[in-house]
């Protein structure tokens, strides 16, 4: 390995720095974790940051390293070195990677008495990939023109896998779903809408398999980057359509929530999103998840793109919605006191009235019912004809699904019809304040009962707008701990009277923006 | 703006430190050049870096601020200060930008007695778009999957949007051409061959407008980052596909090379380029400039996937081709002392005979006079129709190719036939050896007439392998100077017998590798 080592003129290289670089350089290329965290200086001062966001802290960044499974393989073209004083220096490393495409990496290094040259902080570029296969599966500069000019003119859409696009393959999340898929013969009308109004399709996004998840993780895809979070999960199962939009790749996020799709990447990655009134949209050309409770919905970083594609897509409104907000004791069990007390500040303001919601589980309880039957309906035939081929959780999911009983199907309709008509006579015309999620985005790390458990709770508070229809608008104003103690953010949900879809966004755009 | 500011725990923020961090971001968000140029230090040691290279001194880095146009806009979420001593400190900052996403920039501070705090180093990484437009018309992950297994499992091919693609239009670099170009209904063989052999498509890259230049720019879609020599052109005209495969984006650029468009950018970025015997592999599907010298070529990183792509195209061969090298004297006039030094002292183990090739310019006037005449005959009757679409450059060709006169037409193609012959009984079976252009590759921000000379010099050395109708393979072991005096790559150029095309690449991998 011959590399360039250039100082100031007339400086010397300090003693022992550059072996230490290379000796660093040799613990990164095998992966020597225990090296590499013993080059690092220990204590929470020390940083590593890269184009996904900052690590701050010596063991967040060896926790960082354990899960990366190594850094891609690479060779040091020249080392700058710029020496601060006696016993501290930036190094500046051009590299060049295997794959192709050069590297930068900055490390300042400090000589300590004890441990000899270590690193303070660093910042790592890597070179880009043609496409971010986390995100996305087709993109385009665009993949597809407007079909007309409007209010969405110059905005790109990131479209969930879920939505037929005319000459593209429907992919499902699901790679052999896909593999098998033929070019569809036309453009879902709910995207189609979109286009009429002067947007372009920037790319197909991924979606957690079949939209059977509201994690946002991917067995045979990985898991897209949460923009806000770095490290943490971006919500699903409109996982893509949401990292794309909250990294600044697309504008408006196309997607589906049957049970939180929209309003749980929305939260967990600082973004607007509207599941809208049940049966407003046309889910032509959507794959089916579970037609009781699927809506088509809508991901942006601003009240002014969501406004804009709501209207494009059901029309301009004369509705006002007046801003009389209810809150239900009865969906505070289980949250923790952090995200209670965020809620709480935040709603204060509006004064709002307290509902007796009673049994919010046994909304639960119906949804948890229907929702498996259906999805069984949706897409039983082609998961049993596959088997072999679902991630994890996905699979166990589709397992329950396959045993739900009619009986119990049929007992859920009912409780479902009993329980609409009581929250519409609780609700009237009110808008219903709650937290999106039951908490701030966990952990890529995170272990499956954790999931499950933050699952439960979340499913519970989404549940209510599921039961009744009615539309419900995540905003991201509030905030919660999100992994390595940080802030993060996680949205308000407010859910309104059906119909009342562009009136609701209208009114918290005057409240939130 | 509300930042947050953090620092060591019992550390001290130092006196005006973020008060010079907020002055440096307001002049960057309002592009105060001079204050951005100020609040660095002055001098050669001063660095600036991001994903597309490093910056040394802080004359080059005030040119790029200078060529940039503004920074993308953006607001501090948070500093993370950590001091060094007492007159120097690191500083990194999260980013939010404001087209969505995170950034990170890390820069170290000075206290200089005159000048204040002052940046000596820094190193910024903003938030990737979806897809680099400059590169890529459309990216799948993959785009087009495999049609078999062979030789090119796992290689992902840049396209050339000059390549039928069986459902994608087709774009010749040209947006009015694609908006009313139709899916097409097949693969062209060249490419098809590819996917056959295990290959699958990464995406559709870009290239100059009807692949009608030598620099690698795109007025329409911007011009393609060269991997190699940041603030370069890439060469072209298959620039996407050289960009894509340097950057490490895709590992098998799938060309043409009408007059060097696989050798020059080739030379530019480093990479294996072969143009192979004209006639040798189909032109089926490809959308033709000047048939007497289009050929398909493939662009890669390395001799065994160049090797593996020829062979998966024309067919193993038992052909060996005996190390025997010539060089033409004739050819080395106009080249600069610097690329003849190289050159020579790179193919001095060879000790290549001496050849006359007598009168290239006249090869030169030969190619320069066919191939307008048939590049109007391709495009002249698209270009006709769409008056205003082209960009400078290749309007100006197109305007001369409009004007050429049959009858010259007619004397150049006579005089190519008594040429090519002569070369034949000049070159015989050995290979002839000269550089692949005939500088490494100019700056970004050269002039029209800058480029128009280096133009000049390169089809001139690429017109001996075009009128001869020879495979003519650059290999990447030159180096030159680039711009901002940096060293920079340049092809070597190996011009074989027809037909030795696989086995130009064989001989080369042996001694090159």
């Amino acid at each position: 390995m011959t590399v360039s080592v250039s100082l100031p003129q007339g400086v010397e290289e300090p003693e022992g720095l550059v072996d230490a670089v290379l000796a660093y350089e040799t613990a990164l290329m095998s992966d020597d974790v225990a090296a590499l965290d013993a080059a690092f200086a220990p204590g929470a001062s020390t940083l590593r940051g890269d184009a996904t966001g900052l690590l701050v802290g010596h063991d967040a960044i060896a926790a960082f390293r354990r899960g990366r499974g190594g850094a891609p393989q690479r060779q040091l073209l020249a080392l700058h070195v710029r020496p601060v004083d006696a016993d501290n220096a930036l190094v500046v490393a051009e590299v060049a990677a295997r794959r192709g495409g050069r590297g930068l990496q900055t490390q300042l290094w400090r000589r300590d008495a004890e441990l000899g040259w270590v690193v303070s902080a660093a910042h790592v570029s890597a070179p880009a990939p043609a496409v971010d296969a986390r995100i996305w599966r087709t993109v385009g500069t665009p993949l597809v023109a407007p079909h007309g000019d409007g209010v969405l003119d110059g905005v790109g859409i990131a479209v969930k896998d879920l939505f037929e696009l005319k000459g593209f393959a429907l992919g499902v999340g699901n790679p052999t779903f896909l593999a098998t898929s033929k070019p569809a013969k036309r453009t879902a009308p709910a995207l189609e809408a979109l286009l009429k109004a002067g947007a372009h399709v920037t790319g197909i996004a991924q979606t957690d398999e079949f939209a059977y998840s509201i994690a946002g993780a991917n067995a045979h895809y990985g898991t897209p980057p949460n923009a806000a979070v770095p490290g943490a999960l971006p919500g699903g199962s409109s996982s893509g359509p949401a990292s794309a939009v909250a990294n600044g790749q697309a504008d408006l996020g196309l997607g589906t929530d049957t049970a939180g799709s929209i309003r749980v990447p929305a939260s967990y990655q600082g973004l607007w999103g509207l599941r809208p009134t049940h049966d407003a949209v046309s889910l032509d050309g959507v794959w089916p998840l579970a037609p009781t409770f699927d809506t088509v919905g809508w991901l942006t970083r601003d009240p002014a793109t969501l406004h804009n594609a709501v209207e494009a897509t059901l029309g301009a409104t004369e509705q006002r919605l007046a801003p009389e907000f209810v809150v239900a004791p009865s969906l505070r069990r289980d949250l923790d006191a952090e995200v209670l007390e965020a809620f709480d500040a935040s709603v204060a303001r509006f004064s709002p009235a307290e509902v007796d919601i009673p049994e919010p589980d046994e909304l639960l309880t119906i949804f948890r019912t229907i929702q498996p039957a259906e999805a069984w309906k949706s897409d039983g035939e082609w998961v049993a004809a596959n088997p072999g081929t679902l991630g994890p959780g996905v699979r166990e999911r589709f397992e329950i699904a396959q045993g739900m009983s009619s009986t119990s199907e049929a007992a859920a309709r009912e409780a479902m019809a009993v329980a609409r008509e009581r929250l519409d006579s609780i609700l009237g015309d009110r808008i219903l304040l709650l937290p999106s999620a039951s908490s701030a985005a966990p952990s890529a790390l995170a272990s499956a009962e954790e999931l499950e458990a933050v699952r439960g709770a979340t499913l519970r508070l989404c549940s209510v707008a599921g039961v009744a229809g009615r539309p419900a608008l995540s905003v991201p104003v509030l905030s919660a701990t999100g992994p390595a103690g940080r802030p993060a953010p996680l949205g308000l949900c407010l859910v309104g009277p059906r119909g009342s879809d562009l009136a609701l966004v209208e009114l918290a755009a005057d409240l939130f923006s």
